[in-house]
């Protein structure tokens, strides 16, 4: 199958790229290097040394045999979304080309405008380009579980049946984010509805987890062939923040009560779910949701469990909530879909968290300790410029 | 109290605008003249000449000897809006500044983009200028009735009580609506939840049925103060079409079945509503929705109701749905809140189409029959150029 995985060169469109090479996937990678560029604007940067793209591709056609092509570009340039598409000729777009990062979309007006302005429009663009060149082009489109929010009932797949004053209909799932940019992927899961509905595109949206791990089989492969892995406060997730703090001797910063609870993932069953998500497509005119994560667990169990897994002491620090959230509620989300077609969780385990203990021992001299700590705090308009001590 | 009226130079801002100064409120308008620049690209106008946003103003004082200061300019230029809003010192912000035709939006991928990035951001800049310069300012944010779609379920307002497997939240309304216009709109109510829960905005987002009529008290008081009549088949709403293909002695033209059932607004009741929801401001922190239409009848029934009234013969054509849209649907909606502030509501009369026909009657010179017809397809990613016989 013909796969073109859009910001194919970020801490997961890399690993799915290889990975659906591997499985014998066409691919292709279309990234603007907008992540690269978040890190010379915020002074930091991965844990891990990554190489260029262009690095990255000639490095897996020497391991694998298999070519992956490139487009670097901007989905914000209408014209070179549709050449690329045109050119390409996929049979599935996989779509990571978003701004990731909940607290960098809070900095201040211009981030929020910018992240939803480039999620937004760049998803648009890629909708129109489908709509006009190819509607049987399944958009496997990456969303997050962060745009249900926290509701006090059970999180179904994208969709709830709701009976009201003795009638019944299937509505899209009532959705409540906690950041700008969370909102800018329920912004696009209603734009996608729509285009299945009135130009019968095929479109899987993926309400994600927070990832955490660093390695598939395919970065392990070769150093040059390994993901960013990001610790700092806007970019880095949570469970990679705690076993980089426990590794340096650190208190593990929980924020707030630490009872707020997250959906997670391990990042070999992202690369999976992609896989599974492509091979089987939406239907004509389906907006088909997947939750595509495993398990959840508060952030204090998720401290607890590296304190538990990590050799030597840990403590935990509770500092002030830098968000604005609420920290105690019902959490309980369906993940059967995923399962059903096949996907076999990698469930978070001692293993995982050793082996990314190894990997933070061999780069702790590149941390700057002063990143780890959340400098942007939801209650203000303006947290620029973020300063470190 | 002191009102910044966004879009003031509108179909309803400008009414709007007047009606609170009438009302002794100290009122400023901000406007992009945006929509009358839609005119010239589209090569359309109003049925009525319409004066100068500036000779409004200056006819408004000399008949009422009240002042509106007007900020020409753009919600997108944040330093514009910002020092605006700090000029101004508005307690109640009412928010008309958006591009709000479906038609327009569904031109093709400019046309939607420029949609939902002009209503987006445009109202992010208006939330940041609000959460850094003065929290306490009430935001009257106008949404649409369209955000909600046609679910099979009562339409309530803005929030609904969902009981699913056994536990209860009060959730957002479910929406899926049907153009890239209505999806700004709901874009911006999720963001402005989040604005009302992170930094306790007051905000009150008006759900408006499909606004008819042209007269107000104020804009009959001189014919320098009337507002713009758009007739259409982009820009025009849909009674206010059939009025005018009745004068002309064309055939109302409905879409598809007819049987498509919308609410609907007398111009008279959107001035006082706004009024009511200004003088009545929403708590701190609080995101209020009112459902801000009094009835709702099927496209044919309006149909009905115009050839009933006319004194003359009129046909109708059902012509080929250019939209998208369940035709048979439930529809019933909530729209108590505004009759509980004391909204007494104008219901669709004979004695408003018979003003509306006379309206119409003396300026059909002006009118370009083919502007009526649809010229823009739903089903098509683009629909460029508007061309007309």
């Amino acid at each position: 199958m013909r796969i073109l995985v859009l910001g194919g060169d970020g801490y997961l469109g890399w690993p799915t790229a290889m990975y659906l090479s591997g499985q014998g996937h066409d691919v292709g990678v279309l990234d603007n290097a907008a992540r690269r560029q978040y890190d010379h604007e915020l002074g930091t940067g991965s844990l891990v040394p990554i190489e260029t793209l262009q690095n990255r591709v000639q490095a897996w056609r020497e391991i694998s045999g298999k070519t992956i092509a490139i487009y670097p570009g901007d989905l914000l340039d209408a014209e070179f979304a549709y050449a690329t598409i045109r050119g390409f000729e996929p049979e599935a777009i996989v779509h990571f080309a978003e701004q990731r990062a909940a607290p960098y979309s809070m900095i201040d007006r211009k981030h929020a405008v910018y992240t939803q302005t480039n999620n937004v429009i760049g998803t648009l663009n890629v909708m129109f380009a489908i709509g006009e060149i190819n509607r049987d082009i399944h958009l496997v489109k990456l969303g997050t579980m962060g745009e249900y929010g926290t509701p006090n009932i059970d999180i179904e797949e994208g969709w709830l049946e709701v009976t009201h004053k003795g009638r019944t209909d299937r509505m899209l799932f009532p959705k409540r984010p906690g950041s700008f940019y969370h909102l800018s992927k329920v912004h696009d899961s209603h734009n996608l509805e729509f285009g299945c509905r009135i130009w019968g595109l095929r479109v899987t949206d993926l309400n994600q987890g927070i990832v955490y791990g660093q390695e598939t089989t395919e970065t392990a492969l070769d150093e040059r062939l390994v993901t960013r892995f990001d610790y700092d406060a806007v970019f880095g997730t949570v469970l990679n923040r705690f076993a980089i703090q426990a590794v340096l001797g650190l208190p593990m910063s929980v924020y707030g009560g630490g009872t707020q609870t997250r959906a997670v993932i391990d990042i070999r069953d992202t690369v999976e779910c992609i896989r599974l998500a492509c091979e089987t497509p939406a239907g004509a005119g389906e907006f088909r949701v997947f939750n595509q994560a495993t398990e959840s667990f508060s952030l204090a169990e998720m401290a607890k469990i590296v304190a538990n897994t990590f050799p030597g002491q840990v403590d935990v620090d509770f500092i002030d909530n830098p968000r604005v959230e609420v920290e105690n509620h019902h959490y309980s989300f369906v993940h059967t879909a995923l399962e059903g077609l096949g996907l076999k969780p990698h469930l978070l385990s001692d293993t995982l968290l050793t082996s990314l203990f190894g990997i933070i021992e061999k780069h702790q001299e590149r941390v700057d300790p002063a990143a780890l700590q959340p400098s942007i705090n939801w209650r203000q308009t303006s947290n620029l410029p973020v300063t470190r001590s």
